[in-house]
């Protein structure tokens, strides 16, 4: 019997995508320049049965299995292997238990970010893991990239929102792991082996997630710098005064005049460097004002508080807009997510500058400046053979530099298929090696997501 | 050449102790009631090499290594098996470096907690996880543990302070793992899986602490109930409301009388609970009067707000003197540790009540009560065999029924040689089996802390 048929004994027909035509659509998430093959089918579960057969199937044939969510990724950790099972998660998107004492939520793993943020507020929670696509992006998504977001300089990210799971192991097995209260020690931390793990270790079914109290409204300033250097010891002064700002974002000129460009913002396009910063603290004017003050002292040409929350708001919405108005100035862009110690910031962004003229190109950079957590976007022409080796190339020293100064390859983004090479260079061989054992334990025939992550 | 000329060879004399009236005062930490065998030899290193050596040595003839901190663990983690090399991290105590900007600390494992919390106390910042232990606990130890303390239902667990580790294998290899950044998602989360592990896959050497801000001080109240029912009611709206208090203690009358007892610290035994609630927000009196509301809606007798910070200090310190207090009441005492989802708290209090009704026993009650996190503490005289069967088969029962609410049966003090029998049935045979593949990959010889965890 063949696996089209194999699958279909425990399958709805609507479960089942066969059509080369449809199937092609699921082959790749949002990442530029990653390999991708055909997949075989493409299966959209409903139950936690469904995904058990799927994976037995996919064991007695040794067939590669590539989960997915809503494909927002950039990595390429989602994309399809050739002859693969695209295990696609997202009609498993039912919100279970939304429970107010115990602060938790539990979730199928199609649950679409923004839907579950709008459905706790209504319990007067929060879920406060915010990835710029969380208007697309799954729950399940982001416990595999183990995402990040705006808010993580004060709320952390996803990882630090996930209790508890169940997991269909490679050949079929159901587990649970976790737990659904608030502390827990038994045994060793299997949910967070999960989380970030890319679909190569089991594939998440159900999630119990941490909630917060519902989060204050944020007030915002943007304070201006004529250096990438002022602006990184204006994060550092900020940090080091003991500030918990709810946002600390940074967005070079050539960010803030692609928004522009794009959106019409009225961004001051004159300086170097904006840095945002919010508070949702009882008093935000006053830290912000304090905040400010700091800035000035790091060198700030100007700082002009937001007038109030709505303002606020819009600013954000510029940061929030800046992948996609970078992706308008050249046809491709290979977007880097290197995370450096904040006190390194400056260097990092600085080391960025200097490649991007070293190789003649256009590196616009955001970042998560309170995280250290720098997004170098390069945008190139692929028609110009050239500039695409330059591209790629002024991608790897940019990786190169991170690592250099302390930091890491990958801050949130995810490894997949763009920075494998990459992870092997971070971790060393005997990391690498445990990885590996590690692999083996979970998905002993390597029918997993294989060709991701290492 | 034997095991202790083989460690002579890479240790200076001082590292190592052979006398058995000396190397048997090593072999247990504080848990009762658990096996413990006798060490062949005791070694303090002071550098990464000679935990390398020793490694390197155990793995060549095969002999067992237990790592220890300083043996205030609970659950016989710590505990000596016949033969092995007890590895005492204790003399590596260095702080490597505290950055107030990056807001991490790099430690070696025998630093005391103590010491580290004023040590970054001088630079305006906090390591808030505070074991009741934590003038005497090693940071080692509580990562070995993942262990927890009073501030966790706002400030979290060990496990989310560890950035980083550095660790000695099985076979003497140094890995690194995780990072100095606030973010990083590179490959499989091996950091968090050493926390908790109870030295089973490798010896923490070096660990990267991530640190926050100075805490202000805490204002706290005290709230009397007549009932476990009124009293885990009064958390549950506390929660619900979206109060995040810096700590939510509770005491039963039994710890209250015991801490009355040793201490005379005249707190009220006429009422059946105690709960003290502390925040630490920039208006307290504010939080407190709204808890106090709270409190008094779901059944409070009596709401006494301390008059200040000192009166607080004190409130707090009584609850960290019960499990000492209980102690004596009889000559030994078992200590459980069973988290509940909190909506679940008084259905645990009532359940430990009738348990020790049942039983005809002593069992005293503390927990963190926001955390859902309780410790029944069974009270006997081993001298009394038919007490002693009673006190053991009264603490199996009180995790079962901790199971039996959705809990797990460890919420901070970890598995050890005490519960081993409880993990596999809170994980089951499929999460065992997955816990053991992840032991050979770390530790294919079998030879770090044998006998414990599972």
């Amino acid at each position: 019997m063949d696996l089209i048929e194999r699958l279909r004994a425990g399958l709805p027909a609507e479960a089942l995508l066969t059509d080369p035509d449809v199937t092609g659509s699921y082959a790749r998430d949002m990442a530029n320049f990653c390999d991708a093959g055909a997949p075989a089918v493409v299966v959209l579960p409903r139950t936690v049965e469904q995904v058990q057969h799927v994976m037995r199937t996919a064991t007695e044939l040794r067939v590669p299995v590539v989960p997915q969510g809503a494909r927002t990724g950039v990595s390429g950790a989602a994309n399809a292997v050739d002859g693969c099972i695209v295990l696609s998660l997202v009609k498993m998107d039912r919100i279970l238990e939304i429970n107010p004492v115990d602060r938790i939520a539990v979730v199928e793993p199609g649950v679409v970010n923004a839907v579950l943020s709008r459905a706790v507020n209504e319990h007067g929670l929060s879920y406060p893991p915010d990835p710029s696509s969380w208007e697309s992006c799954t729950i399940g998504g982001n416990i595999g990239t183990a995402a990040g977001g705006l808010c993580c300089v004060k709320y952390g990210v996803t990882a630090e929102y996930v209790l508890g799971l169940e997991v269909v192991l490679a050949d079929g097995r159901l587990i649970k792991t976790g737990r659904r209260t608030a502390k827990g020690v038994a045994g060793y931390d299997l949910t967070r082996l999960f989380v970030g793990s890319e679909g190569s270790l089991g594939v998440v079914v159900r999630a119990t997630l941490a909630l917060k109290p519902a989060l204050p409204r944020q007030l915002a300033l943007v304070a201006e710098f004529d250096s990438v250097t002022a602006a990184g010891e204006a994060v550092c002064r900020i940090m080091a005064d003991g500030h918990t700002p709810s946002l600390l974002e940074l967005m070079d000129r050539t960010s803030v005049r692609a928004v522009n460009a794009m959106a019409q913002m009225g961004l001051p396009e004159t300086t170097e460097v904006l840095l945002l910063a919010a508070f949702d603290t009882p008093d935000p004017a006053a830290d912000l004002a304090a905040v400010g003050t700091l800035c000035e002292a790091a060198g700030a040409t100007q700082v002009v508080p937001a007038d109030d929350a709505a303002e606020s708001e819009l600013l954000l919405q510029a940061r929030r807009l800046a992948f996609t108005a970078l992706e308008r100035i050249k046809p491709a862009m290979l977007i880097d997510d290197v995370c450096v110690p904040r006190s390194q910031l400056a260097a990092m962004l600085a080391g960025a500058a200097a490649i991007a003229e070293k190789y003649d190109l256009t590196i616009g950079v955001c970042a998560h400046a309170g995280d250290g957590n720098t997004h170098p976007l390069v945008c190139f022409d692929p028609a110009d053979p050239d500039e695409e080796r330059r591209a790629r190339e002024s991608f790897d020293e940019i990786m190169a530099l991170g690592l250099q100064l302390g930091g890491t390859i990958t801050g949130e983004h995810g490894v997949g298929v763009l920075k494998k090479d990459w992870l092997a260079r971070e971790l060393g061989p005997d990391g690498v090696a445990l990885h590996r054992g590690i692999k083996q334990v979970f998905d002993p025939l390597g029918i997993l997501n294989p060709g991701k992550v290492f």
